[in-house]
């Protein structure tokens, strides 16, 4: 084999925060979810925490309080968040550039996946909303042990789009999708349109930062894409 | 005059996301109100102004879009937020510690004031949300020609309480403060709480970021507050 049939880079996105403008959605779904049950946390205490696996979440936030939370408790979460944002997602958009990115990279032959620590039920309103079909690789919580910042959910789009997720490109907005890339032995590209500062990106391992999809879309070229001859 | 009676440490503190966790129920009101004249403007551009005067948050706005908006449209903005904000407003809760450290520094003779770029009348609901007295020294918007981040609300909250302002320190969440701070010949510390990442604020002049004010409250002697004798 050539050098060439090595280097073909593929791209693995996030979803919300990365192709979506959900994740002050997700923050104040949140909210509501701990105010329901009588837990009062700071909102940028959630926002920080958005894109990580729930698990680790839930853990997260046990250690921010000064009572312990009983199972019950916490187990009642998770669906008083998805009921709280499902009731918001209408005002969720698409992010600038996000379907054009897309189309582009498959236009030039360059393959690419999503990869989201959300459940598929959001993810596939979302491909709607994207205008993507729903055949689109698409990796969810519900197909992996373990979310994110675990490797999992892009080891296995890597997979399932047959590529090496060593000669892939990581692109999300969370330092939870920066660490998982690294995980996995993939490139980290950071994108601010979730809401983190460029340097929480950078310092996390994201090798290049663009505002949001549409602005990764005008620099491709610096993360090393050619157009075919 | 000995050198003591000049190095009287004063503090000026932002209000929201400063003292009240109200930073996200502020971006999803300008969210709406944006959405109500028919703007679609990403959710975290809306973030990192909040604080900014409301002349440049249109200004800036205005950069952001590919349409003019006309004088009649921008116009209905200030009030479509100030409505959207007030139904959110029963969600603002005070931030971990605000409470304390103010009652603290007055119980230590530390003088100290609020100045904040929003209007008066939600600023005195949030004093009630504080339980701050309303004679409590309070700069508003409508007291001053231009919001942060020119320096007035800080120059004016200085003088209301008759201290140097070049002996005060300035506390606040976002790059506006720090900025409004610098340009009043202040020290700027910056909170966490209002959801921009440390190294923006530290880039932006802070000389120390704390969490949130239960985290300052925590470290005053770090700012050079000594305990009286």
């Amino acid at each position: 084999m050539d050098a060439e049939a090595h280097r073909q880079t593929a791209f693995l996105f996030d979803l919300d925060g990365t192709l979506i403008d959900s994740v002050y959605q997700h923050v104040v779904a949140w909210r509501e979810a701990l105010e329901g049950v009588g837990i009062n946390l700071a909102v940028w205490k959630i926002h920080r925490r958005i894109g990580m696996s729930g698990g680790l979440f839930v853990n997260a936030l046990a250690r921010e309080l000064d009572t312990r939370l009983d199972q019950e408790t916490l187990s009642m979460l998770p669906g008083l968040h998805a009921d709280a944002y499902m009731r918001k997602f209408e005002s969720v958009r698409p992010l600038p550039g996000a379907s054009l990115l897309l189309t582009t990279l498959s236009e030039q032959g360059v393959p690419w996946a999503i990869a989201t620590s959300g459940a598929e039920r959001y993810a596939r309103l979302a491909l709607d909303l994207l205008g993507l079909p729903q055949e689109t690789p698409l990796i969810t919580r519900d197909q992996v042990r373990y979310a994110k910042p675990d490797p999992d959910l892009f080891l296995t789009a890597a997979s399932t789009i047959e590529v090496d997720v060593r000669d892939s490109i990581v692109v999300g907005d969370s330092v939870w999708d920066l660490l998982a890339a690294r995980r996995a032995r993939a490139l980290g590209i950071g994108v601010l349109s979730g809401g983190y500062g460029r340097e929480e990106l950078l310092y996390s391992g994201a090798f290049r930062v663009y505002e949001d999809p549409g602005d990764l879309l005008g620099h491709l070229d610096e993360v090393g894409v050619r157009r075919p001859l």
